[in-house]
């Protein structure tokens, strides 16, 4: 975890002190569940509570472990040091450590999950009220980065609106492939412990019982989980991409937000470098990198390797973390982004209308005029433009062949940009049901 | 795609006759919505079903295609010679080429996915037949590779057919990602194309409408689509590196079906190898390299750059040939895998009893012997069977600080195989609602 | 491998025809091996090699492998056929299946190597003609997309030359880490065949003999060979963004070259796109997906597992196969690279001369002017540009006082652009040593 | 960087305190190389190691950039303030931040690599001793998991030496790939500074001056760098899949190290997990996950994006760290692997000598009798070993059929184990030299 891409709310979930709460809480229920079941003493499952608002000595814990090698262990034996050897002689029983840590590990995947997906929240806000706000704001539609024909800047906020709902619907199945809980025991056959303390402790915590586990929570729920966080991933990348493409110096139809103060900006005024987003198409493959791992992790061997383990003490804080902070950073760009109608405008028309060559084709053709002979009436007008410079419109206005054929009324609605966003609310109601 | 790992009903999918056809049917239907829409004559959409059920001359399209280096366009002069120019000249009206390519590969998509669902069908209805075959199958439980407690190879089974379950409905969501179409025109504006063009032929093709498309299909949806197989691939691995384990000579619990004439297996009847499943585990591999690229595909420029193409003419057809190939051959080792049950007996008392050590230790402890006490009694008796080859239960049975606590019954019943099958109807129930 | 995508050359390596061959002088060469060693008669090694100028019948070889399923067995059934059997007794005595298979790889391998070799030999040709050409043609460098200070294009050929030649190394290092054999028997111990056959049969095929294998040739060779070409296909895909950058509408510094006849060019002239580096693009992405797999190929299974062999079935004729293409395709789009010095200056001149501001402000410092007064000179001047389009020199020539502090001379000298272009010849002596 | 799985040493790199240390003596050097060309005043220069041996306040810098934004200016600003700042004053004259940033990267890098050598030097040392120590003693070589013939564990041994020599070569290569350095100003013109500089600080900083940069180092480097330690880890997974097949229950052929004291032993004596091995399976999922990145990070726009920064941030450190802990993991393990020669033999004989069924084969059929009834001489004492557990050489010596071919010694020497062993001596000379 790079702590310059981390915030601290997401940083505190793979905390010690978090990880040892949630440890303590599923051996807490626990104990409840067995006194339910009239397994242990009821007031042996009470006495465990006094740690409930205890804050855990996490050097302490370690010290332990520094003898133990085990650190589950570590810490039981500091919690019976709270609660008393005697009383806390009942936790764990029958549970194997897999049961506390693959429990926790998915506790806390939900918990990181439900801050990803605030922060969802928080990018499609930024993107749907951008979205409207430029929803007419037109500008050049490209394709191959070559001039095509007008979208508005409006339609760019809604796809990229679009596609993060798509991962906001992804991320909230992901965090339901995640909630799942297991204490199952050594080999997940409930031999030492019974079924209904796992169906308690999973309600307790907001999570369902693993249908069948082995030792641990069966990998393929993770490599999925982190796959959705790839994706999405990807598509911040993709509006990140976009928008270093819009900054550049010969395009300049939007500039992430620059702070007055911030240094060096005025004396080279054009230096104001996407530097967010460029951050945000690093951070992308960073978290994508994740992806593999988690896969190759299903595969372990019999009821359990523990060979997954190394790999998501790297992964989950890592990919949780950076995209946490990837989506906001990405929630302020958007919010902030600098928008240039004018600049739009002024590439909209630096190919002196050539874009709209097609559409004055199509009518010519409409018209009667064969395939051949619109194609070469187009094309003479559109080469003067091209290479002259000329304007296309004035030129066709002017051509007496193609006004033989079309009005100056006709030739002019060729131009009109309304016939491009004629369907722009069609595609927002689709898009914002609005 | 290697010819060897594929088979021909989903090769099909991706043959040029194939695309062809469904190119053909977009155009077809998207005619038959401008007719009814009044924007074409209807005698025009009616003649383009002409070529319904004519076959395409795909040499003929390639020919065209390499004078005018353009598929679609190749395509529509090749319909329009069995349609006749003149009642083919709406064909493709106010469409962009990717309308018709991007909903295609979607298509194929679909048609692939629903192959591999039956696929999974198949692998499933294997698993759950062994599964009850071998409800109570014992064998030992194994984590790290070493002996644990006891499980049964039916709850292998059962977690098998549990994650391949998640798998399927993972691929039916993944199915729905990619199930949309788009006929949007050059930048995905409708400008020259009425909205409820899109919307027929959708429906006929059995997609939504992407609610918002640029030149093409955002990339998210397919990024999402491969990880998924990504997924399953490695879920494949995860039970093909089960049996190749349980194949090993010193294990031998199980075997990959070897029929009776084949080479090699009587003058070296322990030589029959895992290859199957070593095949698959190397699928799993090439499945698995799709996902990186389907990502990276995401970040398309502006409206559309053609990056992605390449991309997808190699994993689109390969990771649904092999992951098709894949799941049947799994199915077929599953549904013949030769399961010896007398070797996981053998193999379950190769310890001579240490894998109830611990709940023998539980049984003295709860008779209030302390820890310590009856970790050493414990202990002096697995050595004598870790070092001598000796029996423990015979050894406990004869230590006599053992049975001044533990009389003869409580022993045995420590030795109980019922002990840790008692929940797998609990498990059962969890995992086949039966 | 996606035939679009691939030259005859190279696909020939990888067809059946070629890999029976080389079994064929494999096994050929061992008998003489062993014939010289009078492990076998002289006249039994002569005899094979009546089957040096004959086809082998793949459809014959296919049908026997039906049967026998074993593609090693059914090639030497063939090769009996051919020889005659009891000539051909002594053919792969010793040998494993392993001992061919693994040897032939290597040997595509290398022959595959050497034609990327010389591709990019073609492609080094090209960027070194360009690089000269445009030694001189200055652009303006971009950092994060924005104008930064002037640079030449013969630069930008120039390093990716030089970035080629790196990569060209590492292929030729590659290339050795697979150019080996082994012919070493069932489990690598030569326990039934002499060394000195291994030894004779490398030297003959072009290879070292591996200095220890066991069943197999060690895979972390070919995970080395593939990571190389995935470097290289990066290169590529760097060179191939930065031409994609030059095509954009509003950069036009460069276009792919578009011949005369390419449909549609002139009606919408600037309707050029970069399609074939887009192509490069994404077969980059294509040729890294090799490199996981065959990472994960490494740990086979003691002395030898087969899983490696599906994925190598995939990616040895898929990567070499796309990367031939895509240095073709590279080395074409550059030999042929469409490059508009007017539009550079265009583009250099755009910011009217901002882009020189800091050779200004060190200017004024080292003339004594405080940091912060030269700071706020330059900015007043540079805001009238960036504000209202004037022109930076002018400005300052006109602003009292920086005329206080520069003559016209030293402003007019801050605008040269041979103070950038001066080292340009120092760069390329190290580059192209010339 | 995970903390658990990381060395003082190689973090010690990666530290603030390190890298603004090395940022000191670029800019140091830089100096001196400016005086001697008398650029700059000698005093100046001088003033400059002012800072040599003084600690920078690490708080201080940070406090600096909080404000600035900016690290290097952050750094030259505290540098400043040691150093007076009328005598700091052509500190980073003519250079860029990434002058500083990716040459202090490189140095990073190389110096990791040095620790990598030497870990690799320790991992070869063990393996070494360990190959000589095993080198005649035999266990059975497996191929697919199922016995085949003897090997020795010399030779597995030896062959992970090969392997792993091979990967300090490659890491050798690496560190060549990636000790370079660049002075070469804000687009790599040298229009700012004088080459002369570059190569000053490059020789004394260990470095070849980089031939030809833009604003930074060409990251094509960086991902042959990332490539070759995600070969290296691949190697590592190798040996360690290996062990944990070793220490399996039912094969137990060697064991990792485990402390007497170490908790839960001999209760359970049989309950000795793999953890460390399995450990550095996880691990080499996770080295290997810096590798797409790092590709990635190769296609820049133009002079630079920043985009690599994010990803070097993390895949720098955690790689190098972890592969610096995995090494030294792994000679640990292999130092003390625990070798049981008695059940290599145990296992060896544990198919009642069927491994040596070709042998025997091949003997009757070099003595006349043909295929077909030598085959079926062997199968059906090979099946009277499957099937009942009979002794495969007692059997043969007591089939008269096999007798009336073969004498005792004759049969007796197919089972000599002498005969797979013969050629350890050749293998270890080609491997070790002696």
């Amino acid at each position: 975890m790079i702590p310059r891409y981390s915030r601290p709310e997401m940083v505190a979930i793979w905390s010690p002190e978090t990880k040892f709460r949630i440890w303590f809480e599923i051996e807490a229920h626990a104990c409840d569940a067995m006194a339910d079941l009239g397994i242990i003493p009821r007031e042996n499952a009470e006495a465990v509570w006094k740690a409930k608002d205890v804050e855990f000595d996490v050097a302490r814990i370690d010290e332990i472990e520094a003898v133990t090698k085990h650190d589950v262990i570590a810490f039981l034996t500091h919690l019976s040091e709270i609660v008393g050897a005697e009383q806390a002689r009942f936790v764990h029983q029958g549970m194997t450590s897999s049961d506390v840590l693959d429990t926790t590990l998915n506790i806390q995947l939900v918990r990181a999950t439900d801050i990803l997906l605030a922060d969802m929240d928080r990018v499609l806000a930024a993107l749907k009220k951008r979205a409207f706000e430029h929803k007419y704001t037109v500008r050049i539609g490209r394709s191959h980065g070559i001039h095509a024909e007008p979208v508005t800047m409006g339609l760019t906020f809604a796809r990229f609106y679009a596609e993060m709902a798509r991962g906001r619907e992804r991320l909230q199945r992901a965090r339901e492939e995640i909630a799942t809980g297991a204490i199952s025991g050594a080999v997940g056959t409930f031999a030492n412990i019974d079924p209904r303390v796992e169906e308690h402790v999973c309600a307790k915590m907001g999570l369902r019982p693993e249908p069948i586990s082995t030792q641990v929570i069966p990998r393929d729920r993770h490599a999925m989980f982190f796959a959705t966080l790839g994706v999405i991933a990807s598509s911040i990348e993709n509006i990140a991409v976009e928008i270093r493409h819009m900054q550049r110096t010969e395009v300049l139809e939007a500039e992430e937000y620059f702070s007055k103060g911030q240094k060096g900006s005025s004396a080279m005024p054009h230096k104001r470098n996407p530097v967010l987003t460029e951050n945000l198409t690093g951070l992308a493959r960073l978290i994508r990198s994740a992806v593999i791992p988690a896969m190759e992790n299903v595969a372990l061997w019999h009821e359990r390797d523990i060979s997954h383990s190394s790999v998501e003490r790297g992964i989950a804080p890592d990919a949780t973390v950076h995209l946490d902070f990837a989506l906001n950073r990405l929630a302020g760009v958007i919010e902030r982004l600098v928008v240039y109608p004018e600049n739009m405008e002024r590439n909209l028309n630096r190919l002196g209308g050539l874009v709209m060559s097609q559409r004055v084709l199509l009518a010519l053709t409409q018209k009667g005029v064969s395939r051949e002979d619109a194609y070469a009436l187009v094309q003479r007008n559109a080469m003067k433009v091209w290479e002259e410079g000329k304007d296309f419109r004035t030129e066709l206005l002017s051509d007496p062949d193609v006004r033989a054929v079309l009005s100056e009324e006709e030739i002019n609605e060729k131009f009109d940009l309304g016939y491009h966003t004629k369907h722009v609310d069609t595609i927002f109601a689709r898009v914002f049901g609005e």
